[in-house]
């Protein structure tokens, strides 16, 4: 599904940056990168920077409008530094990793960078369906182009193995509701092991709601837990 | 918490890295650097990579050897790219994020770097508590030295503001000594309740560290934790 993963760059100004890009992004898997209206390219300085990446490179598609870069993608997340007043949902590295991913089992995604000097313009932002921020010092925000490239490969490459390993994608806690059911499940098991005394509950369920809330599971997590409650309820009463 | 979180790099050949990783430093809110016997420091590369981190390159602690580079710190994550057969145990950069930034509330903790040809030595490895992969493509796992930093310092960041997001004041996580301990204990009481196969252990244990390191219990809640796997371990085997 990594396959389905484009990084789109526009306007890039420096070649060197294409080439950090393309490593970036071999290192956490992901091999199509679309190139629109790049300043230069091919460029020695791409090829220099792209290192063991050049396959990458090599592969790159350099494409004349944004039109073209984004043809035939179900969902485009544009990377920006700022926040703005725009009304374009703004999500983290990782929300925005568990949505590529899900999203790329049913077709082309794409992730879309500005040029390096202003980001992406108006024009730009309008195609997106998502911005992505990635979190950084108030004071000091200057990522650079691939190491912004690194981050959101990275967090895509995490949820790719853990989409691998597990059934759920990226990480999605489950809703409000189903909190509510895994803590009736919790409080009945308490109270089958004896550890719980109905008559006496004190603090014990305020606790771990306080706990399993700051964790926020998953529905994959809260399957597990559910299933080792009715495994220790199974030890209480056998045969039941 | 950040300021007691710092970066070491052992060794390292290009001053230009130097100059990258403490960008990628402070992108991330990190500005305490530490360089064991550099090759070349300071150095003009090193101030033309580092962008307007110059400051954090200036403050640069250059020191002879390992020890004084860990002098008083509490915990010690070394990066590292190969799988090895060391008794050390391997986590992941989201992992390595919630232990340093659990630890860093209580004192000073390192992040090792070996160098970048050969990475970190079998000695530098016995300083380590714990040894951090980066999850990489298999074919292709070249990772620069700033790209390794920028991505475990991001991990820091946004462990470090989810930290701060916590309404919990006075939140004091456990130490990762009494989280293997409660992991462990949850092992051995899955196990017995045969919800856990020794023989096909699957990613369960794996999921159960990602939920609980997630949530980071203090030790009321870790008692309260294992003393429900005792009242399961109890109704499994009653009379024990």
């Amino acid at each position: 599904m990594l396959s389905r993963i484009r990084v789109v760059l526009s306007h890039t100004s420096h070649p060197g940056n294409i080439g950090a890009v393309a490593r970036a992004m071999k290192t956490m898997g992901l091999d199509r990168l679309y190139l629109v209206n790049p300043k230069l390219f091919p460029h020695a300085d791409a090829t220099a920077r792209a290192s063991g990446a050049d396959d990458v490179l090599a592969a790159a598609v350099v494409c004349p409008d944004m039109d073209t870069a984004l043809q035939d993608c179900r969902l485009v997340v544009g990377a920006s530094a700022r926040t703005r007043s725009i009304p374009c949902p703004v999500i983290q590295p990782r929300e925005c990793a568990g949505r590529v991913t899900a999203e790329s089992a049913h077709g082309d995604v794409a992730l879309l960078f500005g040029c390096e000097q202003s980001g992406l313009s108006n024009a730009e932002i309008d195609r997106c369906h998502y911005l992505v921020k990635i979190p950084t010092n108030p004071d000091y925000g200057s990522l650079n182009l691939a190491a912004a490239v690194q981050i959101l490969c990275y967090e895509t490459r995490v949820a790719h193995e853990t989409e691998s390993d597990a059934p759920a994608s990226g990480h999605m806690p489950v809703s409000a509701d189903e909190m509510e059911r895994l803590y009736e499940h919790l409080e009945q098991a308490l109270v089958e092991l004896e550890f719980l005394d109905p008559q006496n509950p004190r603090q014990l369920m305020r606790r771990l709601r306080r706990l399993y809330n700051r964790a926020r599971p998953d529905e994959n997590e809260v399957n597990i837990l559910r299933g080792i409650l009715a495994a220790a309820q199974r030890a209480v009463k056998p045969g039941q």
